[in-house]
């Protein structure tokens, strides 16, 4: 057989269920899959291939998997930081939003989110926003996986002036993507338990239904939101929640740092999924999710970065070092969260959660190929002990080489091949230029 | 004038009393010193130079000062993670140090150490360790600024296998070390209040005070510390440190984490410093420093990496924003430690806060030519509406591009002048080969 690709001569870390290392292994690639995973031995010669990648010296592993993200905000980057939550979104993010937000922006900023993100070695995104149609188009042009939600809310939102017609807009959205291409997976996205009614909420998770498609929400994020709907409806956001329909294995819940033992046992018997988004809810002073006790408890629990105006960038190399040890100081346990576990949670368990476990975030045989390679010949990563220690704790984004996404070579040597960045970063910049005019920033 | 070098077409952040933020300026550098900053107009010719670094579209910053790190420890990165801090530091470190801690292996780990520092903008290190000696000449050799000081403890130490004799090694260093190169400050290095006794930590302190050189010493760093002190002396550690003699404007206090009222005023009224190691303190679960507190009663609080075996790596970037986001978190305001204070902690107030406030730490005429250049433009870093935000939320250490210690271009393009970064890793590498293959690991 010749395959494809072959990418050789570096340690493959597979986070397959054995947590399986190769000091030295070869992955084989053909049709877009994986179809060998083996150790490499001086004395047999490597298969034929196509088209070869030595990563001698480096780190052959599962592309990331970004569980949470709101890839058009890029464009808000830096605009507003270091405030208080409702000034922060009623002052600035929400009247951006509404004045900047188009069809034709939502576009760019999204290619530059999936730029960033490839080069930072993310192959897969679960995006929630509006105009989703369009952050489609930008993730279908570049070539990334992602499992897209159109947003919606209960308030005029860009492209869906009147709330009344949000389910319809994302049932329009996922009837529009579906089988358009594998690599996109239409879903939707709930604003929060406290943005939707229990009218929307229901009539968008009988959607989701029909179609078996992620629904994902924003759910027990701040200590208000809790005591708001205690307030309301008498219990917390995930017994309401619960008691309406929601929380189920097709439904994400993004933050869930507020969850008592029995919101904890809720999630769990109902097989739901998590998306914890550490850099964000920091900055945020949002709060700390209870990780350790979730993924204990058998939860499948991923990472996100959320969106780029709360975190400030998309790295989930770093996403995996703050998150572990953001939960050793909390804990007060340095033992919590290894390096192993904060891994998983970025590939293999972030592509259960939003529903694609069976495709990505694991190097195995019959999984897609979504791949990328690590250089480990800098001096921060030097010497290696242990290359899993490296990843979470030194490496960081720029230390990608290639970026294999479904069988094709997406970024080869740090160059993004379906692409013009400098294009991209030009359609941005004039688009910023636009909003620093525009604003009283 | 003609200036030996001038940096030209970047933002320039001063980093000056008034925080002046120069949009588009210059920075002309001879003999060392900064002689000009200066807006740039379209209409007024720059100055002339003999050599030039055009920072189009980038940031021109004072170098970043690390106020705590034990630079030989880059040879155990990653050698062991997520453990109690007790089984780490008595099964790991400590056997690891006392059989390959050798003047040979603290050059070579230094030397890599100092080479990762400079590739994440780090101009200027305050360090502490054993065989300083062969840090200062791998400091000397690379071209950084710093502050050194020899290790004193009351345990045979490597070099020091008499602690009979742990603060005649420091004099000894000192001595040898006083008016080599002006880049280099020779100081001590007293480990902490449990591992040097009252009359060990009295001499060192005797000898600081006839020089006037710098005392650092680990303090209040974990609970058990504060217990066995509180048994052992009644009291907590910074009043212990204080009633001996220890807490005054030539001290730097590091990590400082179990601090109460009276210990927040008793270093404020001492006019003593401060180092936190934000990174290594969450990795070890030791606890999280009270910064903006600190920060308020006006005492110079720096950043430090601490050494690699507990970050583990040397980015102070990083160090930056995870500082922001893990205050606000555990502050629960988002407002805390806003961006300017953090760079201000990871420049001018570290300065300050080893001793080097005249010469480092900000663009300022008459100060040294500790300046570093950053490339924005990448995806990560557009759009740019704040530069400081970037710096804190979104950059990171490969974002540096150039950098200049002393007036002297020690990185261009991020390749180090000074050293062969290769050579350096293989000598690591050859290291740690043996470590790998000596220990149970």
């Amino acid at each position: 057989m010749i395959y494809d690709l072959l990418i050789h001569n570096g340690t493959v870390i597979t986070m397959n269920p054995d947590f399986d290392v190769l000091d030295k292994g070869f992955v084989g690639i053909s049709n877009g899959a994986i179809k060998e995973v083996a150790p490499q031995r001086d004395d047999v010669p490597l298969p034929e291939a196509r088209e070869r990648i030595d990563a001698s010296g480096g780190i052959i592993m599962p592309g990331l998997v970004n569980t949470h993200t709101h890839a058009p905000m890029s464009l808000f980057r830096g605009l507003a930081d270091d405030l208080p939550l409702m000034k922060w979104l009623n002052e600035y993010i929400f009247p951006a939003e509404s004045r900047f937000i188009t069809p034709e922006s939502v576009y760019a900023a999204s290619l530059l989110s999936c730029a960033e993100m490839i080069l930072s070695g993310t192959t897969c995104l679960c995006d929630g926003y509006f105009f989703e149609d369009n952050v489609a188009e930008a993730v279908h042009k570049i070539g990334m996986r992602g499992v897209l939600g159109q947003g919606v809310i209960d308030f005029p939102a860009p492209g869906v002036p009147d709330p009344k017609k949000n389910v319809d807009a994302a049932e329009r959205f996922m009837a529009d993507w579906t089988g358009v291409t594998p690599l996109i997976t239409p879903g939707l996205f709930c604003h929060s338990p406290y943005t939707c009614s229990e009218q929307t909420l229901k009539a968008a998770k009988s959607l989701s239904n029909k179609t078996g498609a992620l629904f994902q929400i924003h759910a027990a994020e701040t200590k208000a939101e809790v005591a708001e709907i205690r307030k309301r409806d008498r219990t917390t956001p995930i017994q309401y929640l619960d008691r309406i329909g929601i929380i189920d294995d097709h439904t994400l819940l993004v933050h869930a740092i507020y969850l008592d033992e029995t919101d904890m046992e809720c999630v769990r018997r109902r097989n739901t999924n998590i998306s914890v988004t550490t850099e964000s809810e920091m900055k945020l002073a949002s709060g700390v999710a209870r990780v350790p006790e979730l993924i204990k408890r058998g939860i499948p629990v991923g990472l996100g970065t959320d969106g780029c105006a709360s975190n400030n960038d998309l790295d989930l190399f770093q996403e995996m070092g703050m998150t572990a040890r953001l939960q050793k100081v909390q804990t007060g346990d340095p033992s919590v969260m290894d390096a192993k576990t904060v891994m998983a949670m970025a590939t293999v368990k972030g592509a259960e959660a939003i529903g694609l476990g069976s495709l990505t975030g694991s190097i195995e045989v019959g999984k897609r190929a979504d791949v990328i390679v690590i250089d480990t010949r800098k001096p921060h990563l030097t010497p290696m002990y242990h290359p899993c220690s490296h990843l979470v704790y030194a490496a960081s984004g720029p230390d990608v080489n290639d970026v294999i996404i479904d069988g094709k070579l997406i970024m080869r040597g740090r160059n993004i091949k379906t692409i013009d960045v400098q294009e991209v970063m030009g359609a941005v910049n004039r688009l910023g230029a636009d909003i620093q005019a525009g604003s009283a920033i």
